[in-house]
């Protein structure tokens, strides 16, 4: 013991320090909560004039529109005044109002696999930073998309004597499960954050999820007569490698597209249009006919597998159920990818139109 | 054209409407700005102070520990003022400031299936919520997993012979992988949220989530002599039943323990001890030879499988790797639990110590 003088000033200095410390455990306790519950006062306040906002907006545009049917209001006033109510409408969605707007309801898919929690990003730059980092996502999965099929089919030829051993591929059928797993539920976030991403894009992906499932359970045949047992797994890996290039030009385009609309002021940042036509007029030329190559064998690999299932070289129901559903996303990747070309050159049939009508007004 | 007089007026009118409302889209803009940077600053500040005051709470506990082993502080005066400081983290880490210090770093898994999206709950009562749902998900899960193997070893032996049919116990392999995912990513984000789940129970899960991956690519052989080729599936499936037990089991007991803590104001309500023993006494004595049984059971199940697998009777890589996986997480487990058990019973001693002491004080 040398020093037992010290004993109770040094306890006496502790005992100080800590009564402090509780002290000041106490007052943050109290600026915490005092914090949390005068923001969220203020969050509510901003919500309920951001809804009434809204709903003035709303049914402004819709009186302006009977107006205008009636012949009621000067054309070029009409126009003024849409504009208007556009650009006040884009200030609320692009802008920090868009925070205390009401989402989208978070769907029953996160919810299965996360539970009750919140997915939504308050501030904007955070939602960027998801947006951006899924199109990064989309770039890396492409090129996998790309290799990962093309390697399985090179060395069929070259290393395996025309015979898929079952291990590789179903390695990356699991890959395909993990991505299209992580694809639905990115988008899915992306949608809560306000995206406008096309259902079905995102329904396309679940129907992914389960193809690649199922062909998990789907025993690869070894030899003899390998060539006609994998004729399924073939065109499948064929397939996916079209499916690698179409998203690796998809992507770039629609990264373009994006900036461009962006730059336009015509598109919320958090728009995803996986699988939509690229905006760019040149390059729509080669994407369009890309796609729907894509669609097509798409569903020639499906109607093959319904074949094959029903004529009964390979019976069972893994192969019927795939072609099957081969057929539906290709029906499906169809159909929306000509609903957004027809929305896209109905907007810009319009776009035009104020174009030149701005011109005049300039010129005047 | 009834009143054309009326024209000039209405769309004067609309005119004047539109006007105010971009105005008040611009100032609600502009509050939603201000509100969001000014709160960014308040929880900047506040975010400091916890830090710091974190830092402070450590320095003094790493005193006090220093001066009590060299004896130069009263043992009462000791007790007081860790207490003291006990109860300040307390005030911390389970009330609103607890959301201004750093969380634990959302983990690899989250990412890869998320992206950088903030799954952390700002508000307390939201954490809450996910921890009650969680707990829910947990009690109807135990349920399925008791129900779903079950009825397969029923209609196994009363309607199919003896011999199980492929697609129903892939239909059920498929729902483990998704129970498993599903139970993985909420671990996770209840870990960001401040729960103090002992990282094996997550890694547990990933293992789980491997071995039904893998066991839906593991063929179901049928006749003949499938008795033989099903042995493994048939042990795993009873397996998975009395898991379905203990999970029940250990879900009500949890709670109570939970609840009990809470109410002793010893464990912030994120905790979650999946697979960990209950807290109440008598139930321990159920609820520790359950467990052991279990993984005794499943360490056999896996040495099972190794030896079908080495001895050649089912020569295929699945079975060789999932023998190997259920002998890793029945060791794994049964450590685990160990380790629970010997925290648990000092921290018991160490309550009984102090109760006597305050029983002691109080009498006095």
């Amino acid at each position: 013991m040398v020093d037992t003088d010290n004993m109770p000033d040094s306890s006496h200095n502790l005992e100080d320090e800590v009564g402090r410390v509780v002290e000041q455990a106490k007052e943050l306790h109290e600026s915490a909560a005092s914090l949390i519950s005068r923001t969220a006062i203020d969050e509510q306040s901003l919500r309920q004039r951001a809804l009434s906002l809204d709903s003035s907006l709303r049914r402004l545009r819709s009186l302006l529109n009977s107006l205008q049917s009636k012949k009621l209001v000067d054309s070029k006033l009409a126009e003024k005044l849409e504009d208007d109510l556009q650009r006040a409408k884009c200030m609320m969605t692009d802008g920090e109002v868009a925070s205390f707007l009401p989402g989208k309801p978070q769907g029953r898919f996160l919810r299965m696999f996360l539970g009750p929690i919140n997915v939504r990003a308050s501030r904007k730059d955070v939602q960027l930073k998801v947006k951006e980092e899924y199109n990064s996502y989309r770039d890396r999965t492409a090129l996998l998309f790309l290799l990962f099929p093309s390697l399985l089919l090179v060395l069929r030829g070259w290393v395996w004597d025309g015979c898929l051993p079952a291990f590789p591929v179903q390695l990356y059928q699991a890959w395909l499960l993990f991505l299209y797993t992580g694809l639905a539920l990115r988008e899915n976030i992306l949608r809560v954050n306000g995206s406008d991403i096309r259902p079905w894009w995102i329904y396309h992906h679940y129907c992914a999820m389960i193809m690649a499932l199922v062909s998990l359970t789907w025993e690869i045949k070894g030899q003899p007569n390998c060539a006609q047992k994998q004729r399924g797994v073939q065109l499948f890996l064929q397939w996916a490698m079209m499916q690698g290039v179409a998203m690796l030009l998809q992507n770039r385009y629609q990264r373009q597209r994006l900036y461009t609309r962006i730059a336009l002021g015509k598109a919320k940042r958090m728009d995803v249009v996986w699988g939509e036509t690229a905006g760019v007029d040149g390059q729509l030329w080669i994407l369009c006919p890309i796609l729907f190559i894509l669609q097509g064998f798409e569903a020639y690999v499906g109607l093959l597998l319904l074949k094959t299932a029903l004529v009964g070289v390979v019976p069972e129901w893994q192969v019927l159920f795939c072609g099957f559903l081969l057929v539906l996303m290709a029906v499906g990747n169809f159909s929306n990818t000509v609903q957004t070309l027809m929305v896209k050159s109905r907007f810009k049939a319009k776009m035009k139109r104020s174009k030149s009508k701005q011109e005049l007004a300039q010129t005047n």
